[in-house]
């Protein structure tokens, strides 16, 4: 029965036929979770739009790639979790050689951790008393985390926490190399704040925190290479001297998806903490790679799903899928895959306008169509779980955890 | 002892003296959750930033401004839950008198099902198996519930489903007033169309959808009232020749925040879909209202709270809320509450840069600071959990629903 009516789908008869409505289905009728997969199977076509979708072979290429690039360059991997909130990509990042997972966040950090994720680096200054009280809870448990200061008094903060909970947290110093996000510029004053934090009771100074998000998108992979040159050798030179005075760090935490085959050979980074490599999205691929101007090295793995639910007018048809189902923080919207000659166009919260200037063939009320979104850190914090497909098939289903609200 | 922790941070000690580290506070290392209000009393500054906070006092002073304008009026108010995803807040809607909901997607539906609320009115085109399949089975719990369509064929569909199913579904004609997203233009073809969809088995035409999202932000209470009335014209006319060909439309849903005041005034709207006035953001703000350039009709109850969690350049404080604490979708940023001659400026994911040209107060690392948001319904959606402010204290915690994601 079930399989009679994937076979009904691939032939590609219309909804009304293939539906089999109320004969036996019921069980889609709360959308396809974890549990689904175990009494049927079920293909794309089963998902309730919008929805994320993730290749799974794709996925699996993009690991490959970058844990082979680690393991040929004998640099470490901490690959950014706060892009995926999976604990299911990061088990198979680690199992693939990477230390740990690098987080943004303390709900990312206890989410990972209770997942059983080791080897956490939390990336943002963990400042006040809620945060600083989980970190602390989170140490006793996983003693190997580690958190990043960029400021004396943030420092002595965690040191006061650590020493009266009796714990040790470990701590890198955040050297900013050119964001003037956080962190400390390389240099003189960065070694004396490194040298205070190393006195402070209860704190491990481990190495340097320094990402450079401006180099990640220069566009070129030459003129990328030679900003991130430029930016980071403040916080390589810094990380020499703090080995000179015989400070025990070992660890210089760089690099991004558009910087891992540069900051390798910058001699002095310890480990990347690349993230977007395992999806990609039409952000990263406009920076260019060695090959041209589609950054290529990685496969576009990730999409979302969407379904043509007006067409009223000649111009355009709308899609359900807007504010709430890509992130708007580009310039750009998300790219129409499989289709040519067409422009998105945010309709508002669950609305995208398809501009059909000159489509390369007929959209239809109930088409499904994919996109590369935008930006794929903020678009995967839209979404609950994320449906991993093996070809058309609906091979696991995941959950994305540590969303703000507690 | 949580009494005089809290008189503590009353009276401003800094976070080492106040914290208490390890000193019973263990429970909030999880975050503050709905159980966490049952063993302790918790304030704003017990929250994990950034949190999505909602001043009580002002949530019902909204909430009756918006009921009594209602009665006095006497037209319907169906809120849409699309604004705040919560289940907490519709039932307040509907003990204020509202009819029952609209929501935008199947799974706010299912969720306000779930959670007991009735009179739903589901305004986006529900296109496609899984979400006719996940309507008729909604509609089996709760027979009232509405859906919309604005072609044929869909109607079809439903109408096909909801035979084989043997229930009846409930729809509006979706009439589009000049937004070109979804609807069919008033006039002539929507009176064939809604005649045919009343011929079709299984459905139950009951009247008319018209929102009017063009008119919610015209700036100026005046040239809003004159958009207003001149594009809801088509579907009034529209509606009032149903009603002559004798078809049992009863209902003309439309309104909005901007225009509460103004369609209830326009002579055949039957109830307001009016959502964002629970909250309200900058975007509402800015369209002005009756007394003066900014509207405020309705309070801003919903806010952010972030930490400055770097402060290492004299022009610029980071915090830590960014793409993944607002949404983005509008031209401007987040509006930081108590603290004049600043801007806020998008610095990634988790970080936001505060721009201090002219700050009338220092800031410093530890500062927590409340923001009204630029546009809350994609930012509601950016949150777990709504943590409900009385003065200080929070009073309650309630959960959003209805996320993407299955």
């Amino acid at each position: 029965m079930i399989k009679s009516r994937r076979e009904m789908l691939r032939s590609g008869l219309g909804l009304g036929a293939a539906a089999g409505f109320g004969l036996g289905l019921k069980g889609s009728a709360a959308g396809v979770r974890e549990d689904d997969l175990k009494t049927r199977a079920l293909t794309r076509h089963d998902l309730t739009t919008p929805a994320l979708l993730l290749d799974l072979d794709l996925l699996e290429a993009n690991l490959g790639t970058m844990s082979r690039h680690a393991k040929e360059s004998g640099i470490g991997l901490r690959p950014h979790a706060k892009t995926h909130k999976c604990v299911e990509i990061a088990k198979r990042q680690v199992a693939g050689g990477a230390l740990g997972v690098s987080v943004a966040t303390i709900r990312e950090a206890e989410a990972m951790s209770a997942g059983g994720v080791k080897g956490l680096l939390i990336t943002s200054e963990l400042v006040g008393r809620a945060k600083i009280e989980r970190l602390v809870k989170l140490t006793r448990t996983q003693p190997d985390t580690m958190s990043v200061v960029d400021q004396e008094g943030h420092a002595k903060e965690l040191s006061e926490a650590a020493s009266a909970a009796k714990v040790h947290l470990n701590v890198l110093l955040d050297v900013d190399p050119s964001g003037r996000r956080t962190g400390i510029p390389g240099g003189e004053a960065a070694v004396a704040l490194a040298e205070k934090i190393a006195r402070l009771p209860n704190l491990r100074l481990r190495g340097i925190h320094a990402y450079s998000g401006a180099s990640s998108h220069v566009q070129g992979f030459e003129e990328r290479r030679q900003h991130s040159a430029r930016v980071m050798a403040p916080a390589l030179e810094t990380f020499a001297r703090l080995k000179r005075l015989g400070l025990p760090v070992e660890i210089l935490s760089g690099g991004s998806t558009g910087t891992y085959n540069i900051d390798t050979g910058l001699g002095g980074v310890t480990e990347l903490q690349v993230g977007s490599y395992v999806f990609m999205d039409v952000d990263y691929r406009l920076i260019g790679g060695t090959g041209g101007p589609v950054y290529e090295d990685f496969a576009p793995a990730l999409s979302v799903v969407a379904t043509v639910i007006s067409r009223n007018y000649p111009d355009r048809a709308t899609v359900d899928a807007g504010f709430k189902a890509f992130a708007t923080d580009r310039k750009f919207g998300p790219e129409v895959k499989g289709l040519g000659g067409v422009g998105y166009s945010f309709g508002g919260d669950e609305h995208g306008i398809l501009l059909l200037q000159n489509a390369t063939r007929e959209v239809k009320v109930g088409d499904r169509l994919e996109f590369i979104v935008p930006h794929c850190d903020p678009t995967v914090n839209l979404y609950d779980r994320i449906h991993c497909l093996r070809g058309d098939r609906v091979e696991a289903v995941w959950r994305t955890v540590g969303r703000y609200g507690d």
